[in-house]
């Protein structure tokens, strides 16, 4: 362990218990649906079960579906949903009404939002992202560059150069806010005010930071975002993404995913596009109207919420699971990878470990769910509404436990295999 | 009515239910749940409830989703979800294995083969299609062409003139294989070898076929396609779509949607894009589970039925309803607007009438749930698998005693303001 250890005093389950008992979040725990012996720090990757869903959907499938049949589009309101949900999504970032469409895959968004970028700002032709750009993201620019067959360059630079690297052949900063890997979390109003100042556009893909903290898309002055509905919006499965456009480009073009849903007038069936006003040009096709029915739930949950407190509450318990590393599972080799500050970090912690995979494995063998992420990391998130303090504390002794008895070292948790 | 009186025997109520009491598929009727009260003629709109998906919906909400949480990727198989269900569908349309994979909407679907066809056809730019065809499909045409800023053209001709516009020039044509408001049905075989003989591709959208009809997308040697989940699949709303691709041109092109569940490793979260080997490319970003999950039920239930079955009881279902409505509601000013013959007809039967918009909301009104489309269009669908003839029967009685009646003047089903 290279981190020094750590000056505060000795911490015992019993002061995080009692950190429990006075934590003004702790009441939301009960509105998710959590498995017997399950210890949970992967809600960055799906989020719990909100106990909401599970008698909306059977109403969805039952009385919408089966009994409204296709009459539901009306008298259910599933064709306002992806406006609907949008508008409460935008609560929680900082946007306006009609600045967010729920609709496709973070993917598929991103795309649309890259060429509205692209189209906006002709004459540069820099793309410029960081290396450890989620890779989705990454690959949707080159797929656009290969489609235009242009002379557009994707520019990688590490994230401490981004600053730097912005100038005046900056078409494009595309950015994801909180790294899914390390947890470093980019100075979202500095860096938009460089790309504007170079007159860039600034795209923001908040999958990491959406539901996790409160996001200010209207006070950095954003041009273009993303973000997923599965992480911490627990929306389910594949639950779809949305897309937030400002409002001052919204008329400035329509995106080339120039769907039925994102006409003026779709029911006029008429073989010439013409976009909607506003953010619904940002719509393509159909939308499936049964996972978006359990984002919806995954977003109510949260707009009762205090942001704020769910960002101390994460910061705290981030804080926490780093200490506890160093006072109890110090020299096993793990290496903290996460901003030690709060500042920049967002809702997670992640250590590196040669042998990461198997340590992974051993943990949820032993029921706590991280995640590992090519090519050393364990990464713990940290979901304020329904993880606890004592969480933390009897997953660091499991953690300490498969240290010190070497259990990764057992045949079953050695990876086989190529990654897929 | 402008159409000659039928010259077959009268029918009668006894008569259909007859034929329903000998219907080798009447058993399916019972696989879905239908409410009371209402004969559906719109299951080319929104596919009726399968039975299945309440439980199976519920176990992947509470089982797979609340206590498998993250691991269920890999544990409930949803990683692989959009292959195997991709080799489902496959199944009804005479595609091979690894040819059909199911993600996204038909909308965003079709601008990855249009982008593909565009650039595996270089050197010509007629992207050939007719008005009437479904108008998502000439936006998707538009709105790569404006991405692109290419001499690509989109040449519209009336689906009797295709044949012979398809010239040296032309570089893809594109059709829906049954239009959304006639029902009249191209020839896909003739069509896709005039297409090749003059050195187009073919695409075709079958979402108004697939699961009404047998398909032989091998049969006609066809390029690409794209189809609907939710229509006569029975998907539920909005259910993930499906792209078709033959096998002889995956790899040579990769999508511009390039996400990284398309890519060769997806979890080797490597920069740099690499599509996957096979159909795979053609997957983006993460996909709806639940939905899915839906649809795959409904794909169940169609393997369960024999196509051919399938199609002789829906024509036989359309030529039913054309010779009621002759018999029993002429002189009421409905025009058979689908092709009498049943050679070239897909699944439903459509009428014009000056006041179809009234007429389709006093049926509606009178539990006959058909669909209205513009500019005056009453479609009447068959789904052979829960609709019966006595279903017709009945429906005929409604729909004469309307249009004898003028139930239809009633202000509560005149049209309020633009449509929406």
């Amino acid at each position: 362990m290279t981190v020094t250890q750590s000056t505060s005093t000795q911490l015992t389950r019993e002061t995080l218990a009692a950190m429990d008992a006075t934590d003004a979040l702790a009441s939301f725990r009960d509105k998710f649906y959590l498995p017997e012996g399950v210890l949970y720090f992967d809600g960055n990757s799906l989020g719990a079960l909100p106990k909401t869903v599970e008698d909306r959907l059977q109403k969805a499938i039952t009385q919408e579906w089966g009994d409204g049949l296709v009459r539901s589009w009306n008298t259910a309101g599933w064709y306002e949903m992806p406006r609907r949900v949008g508008n409460k999504i935008a609560k929680l970032i900082g946007a306006k009404d009609d600045e967010v469409v729920v609709a496709d895959s973070t993917s598929v968004n991103l795309f649309k939002i890259l060429s509205a970028a692209v189209k906006l700002n002709p004459g540069k032709h820099i793309i410029l992202s960081e290396p450890d750009n989620f890779p989705t993201d990454l690959y949707m620019v080159q797929g656009l560059i290969q489609l235009l067959g242009s002379d557009h360059k994707l520019v990688l630079k590490p994230a401490a150069e981004i600053m730097d690297a912005i100038d005046e052949d900056t078409a494009i900063v595309m950015l994801t806010h909180v790294n899914y890997r390390t947890g470093a979390m980019h100075d979202m109003k500095a860096i938009t005010a460089k790309a504007h100042q170079k007159g860039a556009l600034m795209i923001w893909d908040l999958c990491h930071s959406v539901g996790a903290m409160p996001v200010d898309l209207t006070g950095a002055n954003a041009d273009f975002a993303i973000g997923c509905g599965y992480k911490y919006l627990n929306g389910g499965p594949g639950a779809p993404a949305f897309v937030y456009v400002a409002a001052r480009h919204q008329a400035h073009f329509s995106q080339p995913l120039a769907g039925w849903l994102g006409h003026a007038r779709p029911f006029a069936f008429d073989w010439k596009y013409q976009p909607a006003e506003g953010i619904g040009r940002y719509l393509a096709g159909t939308q499936p109207v049964l996972s978006m029915i359990a984002l919806e739930c995954g977003v109510d949950l949260m707009l009762e919420a205090d942001l704020s407190l769910m960002r101390q509450k994460s910061l705290a318990m981030g804080d926490l699971f780093i200490q506890l590393v160093e006072e109890q599972c110090s020299g096993y080799g793990l290496e903290l990878v996460t901003p030690r500050n709060g500042a920049i970090r967002g809702s997670q912690v992640s250590f590196s470990h040669p042998q990461g995979f198997p340590i992974m494995q051993a943990l949820i063998a032993h029921g706590v769910i991280g995640d590992y992420r090519e090519p050393n990391i364990l990464r713990f998130g940290f979901t304020p509404l329904y993880v606890s303090y004592v969480d933390i504390w009897d997953t660091i002794q499991i953690l300490a436990t498969i240290l010190r008895e070497h259990t990764w070292e057992k045949p079953e948790f050695q990876r086989r295999g190529n990654v897929t």
